[in-house]
């Protein structure tokens, strides 16, 4: 089920998804005179006198961007600010309805890194958090960086570090059901773009055994000289030595496939040559790297997907609500790995009992943003 | 009454006066995979083929951005865009309580007018209109003739059009009070900032007989050497001739004293001297250039203020939600000066007899978001 039809036709109904409202309704002279002119004045007047106060007297403390440029629209690629916008609108949404945050979804149409660190730098003034969202890598790197060092509110690029967190959340929950630990395992993440390169980087920083990160054109290693600047990157901090080799040699002895790639393009045969009991992440969207039917006859132990319609859904929405839940209420500014080990523990740890059809709770569970938003206050 | 305390208080209580909704509630994983992934992908398709489509699929067509620098909020100046912010979700509450319009505050740290107006272009993927606020002049002036030229939305600026249609509103009707063809009247307009100079032009295009604009020094000449570019213009446009007076002296054989300037600088000896029956516009905030009462001492035959205390309340409220409401079902992208003058009428067409004390309807009646919105229409 892709829902393609009811979603064209509820977008057209309710011409998008959501609406500013009012915390109370203006509809006399005097509650005009109180939430606008004169009365305002009064309240315009202490926040000049102490601009934090504005947390105090406006929505500012509960309300975030979500910029993009709509240039890595889901899988559909540069498709532009306007076709990004249905998605974003999907994401605040998901922001109220879950997590009670407020989320202004703002597509823009500059691609220029300067101008889009400038535009969010201006925007300061009424945001809290800003949620950076289908960019395309490698400059959505070179932004998130600059904005974590130029900007006073917590920046949170979903693609990066949401995938991130809910995918090392799901292996933690999958390497239980295996039975395996994370120290001796071999990790193949297919797919370098802003996901795969925040998840080695993540799964690094939680002490995997041995990570390989491939491109289109093999594992990434020190000595390949085409190499964009966050892949050299990546290489350097991870060690990433030697030959590079394709995706079926890498597969070889390896005990997780974690794909950030495109669809149908992980073979039973490789699978087959993995260690035993291997994990399959196939997260491409909307086609998984392979269907998990075909997974499971390879000799899959654990399979997961983007999708909704099969068992185990790696989904983001796991993570973004509860991540700038916890951030606004405790104010934090910084994002740091420790945080986001942790909210993937909150995640995993909600499944009591994990078993190959069970990893991860529903997104629906109520209890994940509870338990998301703890963990990256304390 | 300024309602200072009850203004703060319900600041407080509520954290600000505005929120994002979902416009369902996104509570299963169907509902999600309509909302968002996979089934919005074919939504983001369809805008991604043909751009005009985001109108037809997210909120786009019924939001607008207002956007201020905070460089002239209300009477107090430049106070920072935090402290604009509390007058900006004031201004979004009305504009949806009273029209249905989903208004999002951007309040910016930038006052450079190029980089206003990219931000302005920037943000027109989610905007169908952009409302300009409390920006200072003559800044104003330039970012708003650049955005009319460079936009394919309606930017309106609310200190200047908004200001103008409802003093024309209150004026069109106060002659009717005091018997006058606006031929035969002199209008002394006090105040040439961004209302001011608004003003003079829409009674200037409305044939009003004799305009005569003041600044702080005195009336606006062409001999004079210290105006700024704007002042140069309107004297020009109006031909402001011979030698600048001071107020008291424009006064004599006034008909109109319409002050967007400071409290309390008309004194009654001034009105003394104009014509009989004079028409006084106190519109200063929150101070007015003399009280009602003290006006009506002096023979003023109709008193207007900006105060909602007082009768005749003069407030832009009566025209910003019904313009975009107007604007955005028409899709027109521009505002012309006779579609500023019909809204004006429809305000002061509302008022079957105007006398003395009732020249304009109630900001609350909800007729003239209708009137307005078809004077804009058609």
């Amino acid at each position: 089920m892709s829902f393609k039809k009811e979603s064209v036709d509820i977008h057209k109904k309710y011409r998008g998804k959501i609406e500013i409202k009012p915390k109370f309704n203006i509809n006399s002279r005097k509650k005009l005179a109180i939430a606008y002119t004169p009365g305002v004045a009064e309240v315009s007047k202490k926040i000049a006198k102490n601009k934090k106060e504005v947390d105090k007297y406006t929505n500012r403390a509960n309300q975030i961007a979500i910029i993009s440029d709509g240039t890595a629209v889901l899988g559909l690629g540069d498709v532009g600010p306007e076709a990004g916008l249905p998605v974003m609108e999907g994401k605040s949404a998901i922001f109220k309805s879950f997590a009670g945050v407020d989320a202004v979804p703002l597509c823009i149409y500059s691609k220029d890194v300067d101008e889009i660190v400038r535009f969010c730098k201006n925007i300061q003034p009424n945001f809290a958090g800003i949620n950076l969202e289908d960019i395309a890598a490698p400059r959505c790197f070179e932004i998130l960086e600059r904005l974590e060092s130029e900007l006073n509110i917590p920046v949170f690029h979903d693609d990066q570090d949401g995938t991130a967190i809910v995918a090392l959340a799901a292996l933690i929950n999958a390497l239980k059901v295996v039975e395996k630990d994370k120290e001796n395992i071999k990790v193949v993440i297919n797919g370098a773009g802003a996901a795969g390169i925040s998840i080695a980087k993540l799964l690094n920083d939680f002490n995997v055994g041995n990570i390989v990160l491939l491109d289109s054109k093999g594992s990434i290693t020190k000595n390949r000289s085409d190499l964009t600047s966050p892949k050299q990157e990546i290489a350097k901090l991870l060690g990433f030595e030697g030959k590079s080799q394709n995706l079926e040699d890498s597969l070889k002895q390896a005990d997780v496939f974690l794909g950030v790639s495109k669809g149908n393009l992980l073979k039973k045969d490789m699978i087959k040559k993995m260690n035993s009991k291997p994990i399959i992440f196939a997260m491409a969207n909307p086609d998984p790297e392979i269907l998990p039917k075909e997974a499971r006859k390879a000799g899959a132990a654990v399979v997961g997907t983007g999708r909704s319609d099969f068992d185990n859904q790696i989904n983001n929405a796991l993570v973004f609500p509860g991540i700038f839940r916890g951030l606004l209420d405790s104010k934090k500014s910084e994002i740091d790995s420790k945080m986001k080990i942790k909210a993937s523990f909150a995640i995993a740890n909600l499944i009591k009992k994990p078993n190959k059809n069970r990893i991860l709770p529903s997104v629906t569970n109520k209890e994940v943003v509870k338990v998301v938003s703890e963990a990256v206050k304390n």
